[in-house]
């Protein structure tokens, strides 16, 4: 049966050509009730088209692409995310972070969720062990969590989670039985946690996929440097995901996935008196990482978001208008 | 064992902020060795972090982009191109097939391979019937394919396929047991062919995946124009990948693929001699469709796009060269 759905009611397009697809393309898309995926739609169009013809994109090329994006959906799975890898891979991520979770000085800064973050970690206890692995080195995580005037904040929801001396998560074990290397600690009255962890090592992202084969095509290495996943939560505070990394690792300036800022490298320490080690369970020699974390409340990283989104906007040469909180040029209101 | 690949020795990157990362994710790719490969990454990282910039992507729509990728990564099979009908929707298709096969009067203009396209069409001899579909409107086509100087052009391999009167193609149909609707003619020493196609009807592409989601989200309709595929291939002459679009069709000027062209929309007449009729082996009154194809030869081709490549080039302020005969900035050769 013919289809039955009534003709666009828009001025009609026809005569495409080079020069005028994207302007017909845009017509379209006009339809669209939604100013903010109208204005995403707008966006998203320009960029490709304008990608085809400044590169003048060959029909292979475009092919390669499209087999290309089809592989990476087809090896993705519940645990595994290529596309998020992609995204990491070409600075995205790192980038949707910067712009979603502003920070200004003395608030930590964030950095990529990254592929291997789960939602099965289990609670922990303060001093609890984090990892089984018997070959790691031991790591004394000891940390606080404040506000940018100083005020201890109690009660975040602290996930943590890292790969082991071998430099693989849990979840790349075929045979995982159920989390490890990870778990959930609330921070004290006082905003504080502690946990033995390990001292982690660099490992490469997965190299077996479409993500690899593009990584090895621009001559690029897989080596994260080592590091430690943090993500606070607390209703009233901006959710930070962050994590630190060890100073000195090899792959400290050329991290794949662009995570490392400067301030999230850290110096490593050991405990050194018998009062510590036996305040938190430890032996005198065990590695430790001390560590302040400063959150952003939620109205100021949204003012903050605010702000940075105006003046984008504004570089545009547009006036902006905002709509659930995020910006739509205000010609499209 | 941690990974043992030497570090880069780039400049190392480091405090990626909103600012830098752009710049320090092109630091890295420029590692790679092709140049044309490394140009490519330039402008899609470009593109991809303005687009998150300007846009102030929030976490939610990025990880929604995410999704919507990866299930049509996981949609698609042999016979399902679901990326393909993505390009073709955005007009990234159709733009494409411009940019690679440019052409000037009086050549043919190409158009949308779409996502039907089956290499396992029979050989057909002339006046052979395309379609088994027993409800439909018969239609001859009778064509002949000339060069841009009038001189007709023998042996071109000529692919055609289309739709049923209910508006499917057989890769459409789950119990298909070979090749319905579609064949392959060489032209005569005459340039011309015939075969015995049916009158097309318009037809929705697939609304049940991914991209059908997308077009109800815009308030898009699915409908193409009722249209005929041809394919026409012969060495030295450029590919030509076209349809011809009868006339009247209510979504004529709102293809979801952005298909039509107004030199591709034709009339159809009617098969009114008896001399005629006997000759093709159809009745008087039997549907006509007479088409003269011109075809740009290999080199013809080739300049067109080369002077376009140029042109584009310089626009961006970019002087080019040309890698394997596409264009890269001179200053990355």
């Amino acid at each position: 049966m013919p289809p039955t759905t009534p003709p666009s009611t828009l001025p009609p397009m026809k005569d495409l050509t080079t020069e005028n697809i994207t302007e017909n393309v845009h017509l379209v898309n006009s339809q669209c009730t939604d100013p903010r995926l109208r204005y995403l739609l707008h966006r998203i169009v320009t960029h490709l088209h304008e990608l085809c013809l400044e590169t003048r994109l060959s029909t292979e090329e475009w092919s390669a692409g499209v087999k290309f994006l089809t592989e990476i959906g087809q090896i993705s799975d519940d645990l595994r995310h290529e596309m998020i890898l992609l995204s990491d891979t070409l600075g995205v991520s790192s980038l949707v972070d910067a712009i979603n979770h502003p920070r200004k000085p003395p608030a930590t800064e964030g950095t990529v969720l990254g592929p291997f973050h789960t939602h099965d970690a289990e609670d922990m206890s303060h001093g609890a062990v984090l990892h089984s692995d018997p070959d790691a080195t031991k790591l004394l995580v000891l940390a606080n969590i404040k506000d940018c005037d100083g005020n201890p904040v109690d009660g975040v929801k602290v996930d943590v989670w890292e790969g082991d001396s071998k430099g693989f998560y849990d979840v790349q074990n075929p045979n995982r039985a159920g989390p490890d290397g990870r778990g959930v600690l609330r921070s004290d009255e006082n905003g504080e946690f502690f946990f033995q962890a390990i001292v982690p090592v660099p490992y490469p992202i997965p190299m077996d996929g479409p993500v690899g084969k593009m990584l090895a095509a621009l001559g690029r290495h897989p080596n994260r440097p080592g590091h430690v996943h943090f993500m606070l939560d607390k209703p009233g505070y901006d959710l930070l995901i962050t994590a630190l990394y060890p100073r000195g690792d090899p792959y400290e300036t050329s991290d794949p996935v662009f995570g490392v800022k400067e301030s999230l490298v850290v110096d490593l320490t050991t405990v050194e008196d018998e009062e510590m080690a036996k305040k938190y369970g430890v032996k005198v020699g065990t590695k430790l990482l001390k560590h302040d974390f400063v959150l952003l409340t939620e109205p100021q990283a949204r003012d903050l978001r605010k702000k940075n989104a105006i003046e984008a906007m504004e570089k545009q040469g547009r006036k902006v208008v905002f709509h659930n909180d995020l910006p739509i040029p205000a010609e499209s209101s």
